[in-house]
């Protein structure tokens, strides 16, 4: 079928509307309307060619919402007309991961969808005869896709697909890691380096689960009014603030934050969450993405005294069943989605929208097709 | 009182055997004498002078047993006779990391202890009329001392005190990071760096909760035997493995470490035990003691995809509740102490012992009264 998509062809280059083949699902596949997609960094990253891993020609997109318009032989859980969110981590329940119940990090179909492939090794698009390949088992970035099962989430029919969608990565990721990885409880004091979307989403995690002092650390003043929306109860910027941010931290927790999150990449402020930690038992979390190549860092001494380092993907989410829970708490109200979405497009104008986020505007957009 | 003594007189000098001064116990204070004293690497480290935190003149050793001779006021848990353990990490139940329930490392008398005095701030040791200082809150090096009561584990009457007294650091430190820090689970998959006591107690405790593949790692060939002996089922030589040595590890186990541990102290092999753990679950838990100023690295990919980077002291220990089960455990049959002494000596043959460790033999060796 005829399907319409913004083609990402060559790294570094803006993303070609155009009008691609796509095969219809095969086995265990299922075939998706994607209604609604939200422009997240982790395409951006791709798209400029500094992703190591990126692969051309491709339809980028991860973070979808949409609609089965048809399965595939052996599909058991999805029908037509079943509301769902695409899983760039899928949760096919069986694996070695998966049966650990120690991780969300499902390998069913790591190697395929590493290579942009389905898991039988091939692509379902193309464009003018040759493959074009899939992007985190998703490419949402085109208003129809075919994805394995064990990728989609079933969510209830009422939720708004141009917000929902926006679960399909950072609110799960951010929310996540409070609930998931980190498992912070009522009453814990929490700081969170970097306020923008995944940094958000975090303060309303902790908030939800009962945190008690959730300080938000960013250098840009603009983001506190919004954090403050969110559940944060107290802001630093390192560059008002005089001598050492992390003493600082440490001041402001009464001894140390008992869980805190790098929603950055930077591994400067890596080091500084693990070290403003309390002493015996902070747990320090790392959601950003550092560059190619860069290393962390501290002396083994916060560690043995009983700090903890550790990181998360999505949320630590094992997506089919905790997506959709996270639609009901948006639903229900439990969690906010709307004020963090800045800009909805057509897909006509997504390279606008990355436009932005290359200029480094805090915009979140959304592609409604 | 007059206690024959160990007296470290200035760093990087042989100890002396002296007669010193002891005062009764005070508040809260329990005078115990000592049986036996274990010849510990961080006697050895501070005696050097490369422990910045050294003080002197001292009473080092912190690895005793002994039974309680008097109690001052306010002592509500010790009586004359009690056979005790003192504890270089005190358990007083009361302050914030002990009623946290997360860590074992109470802060009650940290201040004082770190600056070798009693918790109200003076010495209870004397040599010409000059204060002589405590070290870790223990000074075990004398036939005689006064520890705080929250700083002493009672203990069974029929222990005995030679083998015991090594409960008091290295096998907690061993045992406890297996049981008490990184909380193994029967049919997990272990790896251990290095093979001296610490790592041969990691060894038993992993057995004696069942874990499948134990796996140590040494360059010293000699001490394969001895940690078999210990539950070790598979050695690692890493100058005998062609390549890399985390590639073989993660191959051995299938996948990676479920649990690692670090028992060197050794920068480079703290990278390694958390890099050859499991993708989304494994944990590496630091329990040697790298020199002052180095740091640990890696690249934060480890965390994000599910590793975990931790510490511990005492083995998490809490040492009131938990030193006496291990005593018990000893006393049953469940742990081995026994072969891992290889010299018993007079208190004035100690500076012998250091001179065998200072050489870098693998010597355990245990001082009795």
């Amino acid at each position: 079928m005829d399907v319409r998509a913004a083609v990402a062809f060559e790294a570094g280059k803006p993303l070609v509307i155009e009008t691609v083949q796509l095969d219809g699902p095969r086995y265990g596949e299922v075939l998706v309307e994607i209604k609604a997609t939200g422009l997240c960094h982790t395409d951006k990253y791709t798209l400029s060619g500094a992703d190591p891993e990126g692969i051309f020609p491709a339809i980028l997109g991860h973070e979808g919402a949409g609609i089965v318009v048809d399965v595939g032989p052996g599909v058991r859980h999805l029908k037509k007309g079943d509301h769902v969110i695409p899983l760039y981590t899928p949760e096919c329940r069986e694996c070695k991961s998966c049966t650990s119940h120690k991780t969300n990090l499902c390998t069913a179909i790591r190697a395929t969808q590493g290579k942009g492939l389905m898991p039988d090794g091939t692509s379902r698009f193309s464009f003018q005869g040759k493959p074009v390949y899939h992007y985190m088992g998703c490419s949402t970035f085109a208003n129809y896709t075919v994805m394995p099962e064990i990728a989609l989430a079933k969510i209830r029919d009422d939720a708004p697909f141009d917000k929902v969608c926006y679960i399909g990565c950072g609110v799960t990721t951010g929310i996540g890691a409070v609930l998931f990885t980190a498992k912070v409880e009522a009453g814990a004091n929490v700081v969170v380096f970097g306020l923008g979307g995944i940094g958000l989403n975090v303060i309303q995690g902790a908030r939800m689960v009962g945190a008690d002092k959730i300080i938000g650390v960013d250098i840009n003043p603009e983001r506190e009014a919004m954090a403050r929306q969110f559940g944060m109860t107290h802001f630093v910027n390192p560059k008002e603030i005089e001598g050492d941010v992390v003493a600082h931290l440490i001041e402001l927790t009464g001894g140390g934050a008992d869980y805190s999150f790098e929603c950055v990449g930077n591994t400067t402020l890596m080091r500084q969450a693990l070290e403003c930690c309390h002493r015996g038992w902070g747990v320090s979390t790392i959601i950003g993405v550092a560059a190619a190549g860069q290393e962390i860092s501290t002396r083994p001494f916060q560690l043995v005294t009983g700090r903890r380092w550790q990181g998360t993907a999505f949320g630590g989410a094992r997506g089919r069943s905790d997506v959709p829970k996270i639609v009901d708490w948006y639903m229900d109200g439990k969690i906010s989605i709307d004020p963090l979405i800045t800009h909805v497009m057509p897909l006509e104008q997504i390279n606008h929208g990355f436009d932005l986020m290359a200029r480094g505007e805090s915009i979140r957009g959304v592609v409604v097709y």
